[in-house]
């Protein structure tokens, strides 16, 4: 969603999931366009709101994005590490507890519901991988006789070669060239460190070189070498070999894990909306029948907790499709048309927003054109980047969707500008559109005034020149720049020049 | 510096250095403001010009930065480690292969220049370092008698723990608790590892904790273990001593210490100057005597190694004080602004910058004001921001400076705006300053052309709509701003009907 602040707002719900896959999913958050989705998207998260009411909600940590894992081992050609089978198994038990847990909330039971044959082939699977696989992904000496047998005879070989190691190390001659006179762990094996400069007096494969110096696996022990080897490699053999039967049984159940772990992964963010609603006291917002809106008391919902936000007001009937907003520089205009396009965003997701009440139409799609950048480098002026986004949202526009356009036609001659705004209003209004504008020109004023679909509000400022962010309906407002400058610190005397020539007396 | 891209300049400038010292200085790089300055700056540059002509820079890739070294540990209370030490030593015979590599070089020679004395108690602290600190920091047995005895005893004592822990893994009852039944090394000592749950067996104290198990001294051997502790007490203590006494000796230079490294770092970015200039063909541009400016076939310095930037050619008498770009959005006006600054900034650094041929005035200061960035979260818009800007930049602009102002006013009503603008130039106008501005604003062009002290310039696009990148001093030029929307892809039927608002038939 190429939607300003959007992806901080999906950051910010992240920060209440609980599972890495919950983070991304909320990181990727798009918004349903269909009334009856969103209604039941929020019923979900009204479940969620329950058990957190009552300290219920179910722990996601545990959970293992298995649609990821299993897309990465198919692209890869390989089987399931052992460590990715301990995820499986953890999400299989996730699914148990989770099941538990939803037992008296009907949606988020029906996100992780499961066949009663389907949970039994699961569990086995988790029991075998428990059984077989400890928890950081090592397989167990008990997974099979062999391997048993195996890992203990690697033991008594690495005993007996560390001692014949140690006496070696006693040689005089040798014992010059080493850093340390004791047989040292290297690659999963003692070796000796030899200095720099005396490999000579200790032949032998060098396993690895540091500045301390070599680490030699000294050829007098050959025979004792290869035997640890062959063992090694034969234990790892049939580590591999108990993994990948496992991976194999995992591969069998693919499409019901992945279903399972996306119904979980979907649970963990309704649970996030709760816990976020909580925090930015939040409520959901009815889905209203037709086009018209009504917020009261509505927060950005970013900017809710931080205490500093001015609530909005604002409603709208059915039959108005432009919202022009005019007025000083600063008085909250841009904040306005965010709130209401974040909260739209947030209510579609089936996410609580800190309004204190309202209802919202269902959008069909949201466009937004704000604060284009240049690139000097890529050759694209300020003004390039605005038309380009005024293109993309002109493509974005389908009808039934919001769009916000954030001081339509800034940064080129005044008199083009309002020309280019007002004909690209009169494309939009053709569509089943809502529209919000900014704007600081006086003939986009006079447009909304004069053409019926459109509604001009103003931001303004009190008696002392603060903007009191209250948004006023069926007026235009003046932008008061020489205020907002010499609040910005520049001279008075600046300041009076400045309004005699705006005056004409110039 | 707060001027756009000039963050970038450095950065680009900073990856032709060869030490950290020198890629920080790089980053942090001010202009000189003083002619004679300016002029000793590019001849060293030219010397190191020189010497990479013909292949013969000084390797700086060893200096460290003594000043920030001697500051830290200044500021920490602690002497210099034995690792930092190194770095002095390193620096001494780094200045010993400058003054080598620069003797033909006087500027460059005079960055590292020493006394005779002050080189010779230098070397001998060099000396002693090396003799007694490894290249890794580590210092070496060979440092004193008695640190070689310590570490030969620690060595035995080594081995005979080892075996003594080898035969207690052997006792039947203790093998059962190991997780390896043989000793492994930890903290630095040889240690037995322990299954959780089977401490009881194995008591004594815990080294470290792991998934894998417990880290043990044994009881049974506490006796050695306390001669090996006080062993690596006493070597410690003993390397101390040795880096204590040398530290003491580094601190007592380091007044010439520090000099020598401030030396070597700013030959370091004069060998970077030259390097970027080769790479992009860069000359150094004349300092002129009065306030005219003169530049041919100049380039932006990022984008001149990219090919796609078309050069600027400019050319102001000493009595134009303001130049007013005006044209087509997307036609240069903000790349010829940026070039001229990041030009200018470049040459009173001493560095080669990509232009035919010019010369320049030695501004006193700069100020720059371009593109604003709006903060709901700090509840400051984007004029708000733009008007700080300009309170920023009357302050910054004291006589002499160079004053770029990109699109001054933007934002806001046109008519408060225009009025701003001028008032705004009106008060800099008054200042001995040389000012290059950009507008869209009609009444502002007009100002311009009337004010004798003001020239307008224009960007300019062919006959096919494309800019030209070509400057025409002495006019002003129209926005083409639809021109502009129709090459981002905005349907012709909305241009053809904007050019009618346009032209007042709406």
């Amino acid at each position: 969603m190429a939607f300003t602040e959007w992806a901080g707002v999906c950051a910010q719900l992240a920060r209440h999931t609980e599972s890495k896959a919950g983070r991304l999913a909320a990181q990727a958050m798009t918004p349903s366009c269909e009334a009856a989705e969103v209604r039941a998207l929020q019923d979900t998260t009204r479940e969620a709101q329950a058990l957190l009411a009552r300290d219920a909600c179910c722990e996601m940590r545990s959970l293992s994005d298995l649609v990821d894992l299993y897309a990465r081992a198919s692209e890869q050609g390989r089987p399931l590490s052992a460590r990715e089978l301990v995820g499986v198994a953890q999400t299989i038990r996730l699914g148990d507890r989770a099941a538990e847990a939803f037992a008296s909330s009907p949606r988020l039971s029906a996100l992780v519901a499961r066949e009663a044959e389907v949970v039994s082939v699961q569990t086995e699977l988790a029991d075998l991988i428990e059984a077989s696989v400890g928890p950081y992904g090592q397989v167990l000496d008990t997974a099979s006789e062999l391997l048993g047998r195996l890992r203990s005879e690697i033991a008594s070989q690495r005993v007996s070669l560390d001692a014949e190691l140690s006496q070696l190390c006693q040689n005089g001659s040798l014992m010059l060239a080493l850093v340390q006179h004791r047989p040292v762990e290297r690659e999963g094996t003692p070796c000796l460190l030899v200095k720099q400069g005396e490999l000579g007096r200790v032949p032998g494969p060098i396993v690895d070189r540091q500045p301390e110096g070599f680490y030699v696996h000294p050829d007098a022990l050959a025979g004792s070498y290869n035997v640890l080897r062959d063992l090694l490699i034969a234990a790892e053999e049939e580590a591999l070999r108990i993994s990948d039967a496992l991976s194999a049984r995992a591969m069998g159940l693919r499409v019901d894990l992945e279903r399972l772990a996306a119904g979980l992964i979907a649970a963990d963010l309704h649970q996030a909306m709760a816990r976020y609603g909580q925090d930015a006291e939040g409520v959901l917002v009815e889905a209203s029948e037709d086009a018209s809106l009504l917020l009261r008391g509505a927060l950005h919902p970013i900017l809710a907790r931080q205490g500093e936000c001015v609530p909005l007001d604002l409603e709208l009937g059915s039959d108005s499709r432009l919202l022009m907003i005019s007025g000083p520089n600063g008085g909250g205009k841009t904040a306005a048309m965010k709130t209401l396009g974040l909260t739209a965003l947030l209510t579609q997701c089936g996410c609580p927003v800190p309004v204190q009440s309202g209802r919202l139409p269902v959008y069909r799609a949201f466009a937004c054109v704000a604060e284009a950048r240049s690139s000097v480098g890529a050759g694209v002026s300020t003004f390039q980047a605005h038309a380009r986004d005024l293109a993309a949202a002109l493509e974005g526009a389908r009808p039934g969707a919001l769009v916000l356009l954030d001081e339509i036609g800034v940064g080129t001659d005044p008199g083009e500008a309002a020309a280019l705004a007002q004909a690209f209003l009169e494309l939009l209004l053709e569509r089943e559109l809502r529209i919000l504008a900014t704007t600081h020109l006086g003939p986009l004023k006079r447009f909304a005034q004069e053409e019926p679909r459109c509604q001009n509000a103003a931001v303004s400022l009190d008696g002392e020149g603060r903007p009191t962010f209250a948004l006023l309906l069926g007026q235009s407002g003046r932008s008061y720049a020489l205020e907002v400058v010499r609040q910005a610190g520049l001279p008075d005397s600046l300041i009076q020049r400045a309004a005699e020539l705006h005056r004409g007396e110039g």
